[in-house]
């Protein structure tokens, strides 16, 4: 029997997908009430927790998400233990995005698994595509750097602030710069 | 007879201008009441759209706003058909924007046609001065991204991720990069 | 008689401290509770000026900070006459952030005293440090620009959109790029 994909499991395998489809949309709001709510509880951290974990695929007591996140869907992001993400931290988590443990995220980080076709006429056609970021354990994402669809961060690694990270990062380096490039290596033994 | 242009003129036409008159202090609150409106409205499409034209020159059913977004003025904003702008976008629209259509904004981008003069006693004068930003049809704008004042982008092109935008972009093209220089030609022929 | 130094004392003497600290958590709380009151205080511009000076170290009746400001502590930042603070700007203001008279900041800069060590094992103890930054009289810093801990900006000086200033900055000059490099002299004598 040829079972038809749905169009959220299209996005999860990273095939064109269909934004405009119901349950979708439906999965965008629901993100998107939750993180007003979250807003709102920063004064009652039992609420505050509470939230965060509904909010995301994976969370445990210690995600601690600071004001004015954003998630597309929040139920495709999972992370490890200890994770701290500052202000204004933008996760566009179409395809999944994986954290390990001990990440801390500084402002305004943005995490991007959406992308489009570079053809207009494909593009204008409402359909997308996603590529799931990861993230090793140990990491720490200074603030206003971006990391583009299917990159991978190796643990141990430092991003600079505002560095644009376009390709996969190995272990136990800082990154810096746009395009992001090493600039040094980290004894973490 | 020679009339006196208001400050609202001089600002348009790309005078040196006081951004303190009270005709403009009341329209950056008014731009201000109505996103602070939007916030509260993404559960309720209606008024969602309904609030969304209010705030902005040009708009129709299928403009979307995601949230946070910033405009100082709003109506000095003029969008084409099927506009999508995700969070925390800030246009500071003191001079005019105008934007094609099947024009997508990823999150974050910063649409700046306002400036200062480089010198000090010239800056603190409070004058201001802006210049006009233009966006082609079919272009999409990456996350981060800052476009300058008077910059025009062509139809077709492609910003990238945190590109800076300091000139013009011509037709079909990916720029990327601070200062954004042309990395890849499009075909969209 | 040995004195123990408080956690608040260590982070603004630049030393290691205990970001967990109840006394520090309760003034991240306050700053917190300080910019969500002034976030419903935009319509009425005693109470804006009002909050904005319980909030801040140092502030007046001219210092102006737009939406969607977030501070660390706030106590922590001290103004000068004519401070103006567009859309959405970050201060981490660990240690202190100091900033003259006539200084200009547009949407999205971020002012990061905050950082952490590199090695990944000491990073996760929680221990953090903070070191000051320091803006001179007549700046105006460009959106979206970034500005590392320590770092100390001259007089007269402009920073372009999209700037991360990783080093000092001269007096009277204009820097760009990432990492931030002098493009251009000015002449404000």
């Amino acid at each position: 029997m040829n079972q038809v994909k749905t169009e959220r499991q299209k996005m999860l395998d990273g095939e064109l997908y269909l934004c405009r489809d119901p349950d979708l949309v439906a999965g965008r709001k629901r993100a998107k009430a939750l993180v007003k709510e979250l807003q709102e509880a920063y004064h009652d951290d039992k609420e505050r927790i509470r939230i965060t974990k509904a909010l995301l695929g994976t969370a445990d007591d210690d995600t601690y998400l600071e004001k004015n996140a954003y998630f597309d869907y929040g139920v495709n992001t999972h992370i490890g233990k200890s994770f701290y993400m500052n202000a204004n931290c933008v996760f566009l988590d179409c395809a999944k995005i994986t954290i390990g443990n001990n990440v801390m995220l500084a402002p305004n980080v943005q995490l991007y698994t959406a992308t489009h076709p570079l053809n207009a006429k494909e593009r204008n056609s409402g359909l997308e595509l996603a590529y799931p970021i990861t993230i090793g354990n140990d990491v720490w994402i200074g603030g206003g750097a971006i990391v583009l669809p299917g990159v991978t961060i190796g643990n141990g690694a430092v991003v600079g602030s505002g560095a644009v990270v376009t390709k996969d990062v190995p272990d136990n380096v800082v990154v810096a710069g746009n395009p992001a490039k090493v600039i040094k290596h980290i004894d973490n033994s």
